[in-house]
């Protein structure tokens, strides 16, 4: 794994760009009556350079890990939820198994760091890279070496569920005290202030939202060195390795031209480092919905992108990703096969007409 | 006909809402995480009156029909498109055909007013008032007979689909000069200053818009002892009868117990009417989305309803509806299919634990 290089996306060729417009103002529909779902054919037809998109084999990516900083009390839940969410996740009665049974969706879930064995759950996929990340109020979170393995690992199961025809993958997260990472990451990557990226979370009160901003704030002066300029660095020392194999995951689907749906806080924080590293991935991007976690909002505006949902989920586990997977074939329906105005007999619009 | 009594919906018992309120706390998931889906299903397992609801046989309903207004220039398209739409929909071509199919959804496509004949059509449900509404601009749109009528034929075909086992249903329209009709309801029944009500319909331009509302103020002052105290005759007078077909569907469906989705602008200004004569039928309906006509931000506000999804969508068709549809499936899942905390062994809160 020491040879492993970082994905690097490609943007997708914009050559279709006005065959795409000129086939959806044909349907039988006002000029942009279908807004968002409009954007979103735009999208997935560039990303598949073609005018006949197809989803196939979509798939949700659970990547689950603990995180050292838990020990600072910065989540309302205790640090063995994640181990017991994993459980059932591979015992089907989580949010986000309902939601990929409704609609179809494969569900893999992987241990990327988890505290304890799933050597009894074959169906939790090893990827653990160690019992947690360090709590990085005091020390690095991972090593580079543990960092760069984590992003070799995501980027590996996404060459593994490719191979099987799979060209759309929403990407989920589990791991208690993982808002706290992708609070530190939005300040140092996306440069918004501290106070501004931390949220509650799993629903601390006010008490405990003013103890995670302080031991935040404590985390990030303790690592001076490690500032925006150096995505991999702040990802090392902050991130998650659930985050980081989030990370390398995106960056290889987007390689391979599959559609990526990010789900909420934490896999738009996967995101944004994978766009510092590498620009071109965002193209690839779906971001289902905007997170009622208080810095979602912030980095979905850092990124510039306009989110699908706004439900006030503030779940993770890849749900928001699954609530959005319909209206992304939605997209894709509409643009294959509704009718055009000449195959339909319809009349156009007269100002049209006239202009 | 003559006979016909406006259904009268009582409001959903709340007995029942602490033990819903307990189901949903005991999933395994932060309290509140899933948003809105938790009030959707709250709001569907009170409409059923039971801790395990079902969707089943799930419809959309779309009205078409011809306004008289249309011929004052207040769209940007011909009045022969709502004839030519509703073949599109016969033959499978429109925006809602593709939705439906997606989703599992069954289509009625109701003619309730359109001008020229269907008989070569025959899934065309013939519910004909009229060939169109007289022009509102001179003449009240329809006659206190005809509304009554059009009332009652939106009623049956509710009890039709109801006989066969379907308890979900979506309320589509589709009528060249409706947004008009529309926007005088909501003035009139919202007190919402004309201006405000008025919107761009299919695409109007500047002009078009400015043409459009000094039609509907015309309008509005030629029928001066039609004001918001009697939403009969409000109705009867600037609406369609596409518009008062659904309002007695909503409120038939309503009476009869089942979950109604609701579309746009139009089902929306339907569902003010509905509202105004019964206020109970408001607690059945889901409002599907914010649609980008002008008007309609004003009008959810009217009813203090929250919609599910802002998609910049303005086609009409039912399309909402059907679009929001695999949320409500998605409420009713996590509802009913997600393990508790108890079940699955996963630790609650500790500030729960705590408190």
């Amino acid at each position: 794994m020491s040879q492993f290089t970082i994905p690097t996306p490609r943007p997708p060729d914009e050559a279709l760009a006005g065959a795409i417009q000129a086939k959806i103002d044909a349907k039988t529909k006002p000029l942009g009556a279908l807004g968002q779902l409009e954007t979103l054919a735009r999208q997935v037809a560039l990303i598949q350079q073609t005018l006949t998109p197809t989803l196939r084999q979509p798939h949700v990516l659970v990547f689950a890990a603990d995180h050292g900083i838990a020990a600072e009390g910065v989540s309302a839940y205790p640090a063995d939820v994640t181990h017991q969410m994993v459980r059932n996740f591979a015992a089907g009665g989580a949010a986000i198994n309902v939601f990929c049974r409704l609609y179809g969706l494969t569900l893999r879930v992987v241990d990327a760091g988890v505290r304890g064995s799933f050597a009894d759950v074959p169906t939790v996929i090893d990827q653990k890279i160690a019992e947690g990340t360090r709590n990085f109020r005091h020390a690095p979170a991972m090593t580079a070496a543990e960092c760069r393995q984590a992003l070799a690992f995501g980027a590996a199961l996404v060459d593994e569920i490719h191979r099987t025809g799979c060209n759309v993958v929403g990407f989920g997260e589990m791991g208690i005290g993982n808002t706290s990472s992708a609070a530190v990451l939005l300040h140092l990557l996306g440069g918004v202030p501290l106070a501004r990226c931390v949220g509650r979370g799993t629903g601390l009160d006010e008490a405990g939202l003013a103890r995670k901003q302080a031991v935040l704030a404590a985390a990030v002066a303790a690592h001076p060195t490690v500032d925006g300029t150096d995505a991999l660095a702040v990802l090392a020392t902050f991130g998650g390795f659930e985050i980081a194999q989030l990370c390398g995951a995106l960056l290889r689907a987007a390689e391979l031209g599959m559609v990526l749906l990010i789900d909420g806080f934490i896999g738009s924080a996967a995101a944004l480092v994978a766009w510092r590293l590498v620009p071109a991935v965002l193209p690839y991007c779906i971001f289902s919905h905007e997170s009622a976690e208080g810095g979602h909002p912030h980095l979905l505006r850092v990124l510039g992108v306009q989110p699908l949902l706004r439900l006030d989920l503030r779940l993770g586990e890849g749900t928001g990703c699954a609530l959005a997977y319909p209206l992304v074939q939605a997209a894709v329906a509409f643009f294959t096969e509704m009718a055009s105005f000449e195959s339909a007999g319809v009349s156009q619009s007269e100002l049209k007409v006239e202009s």
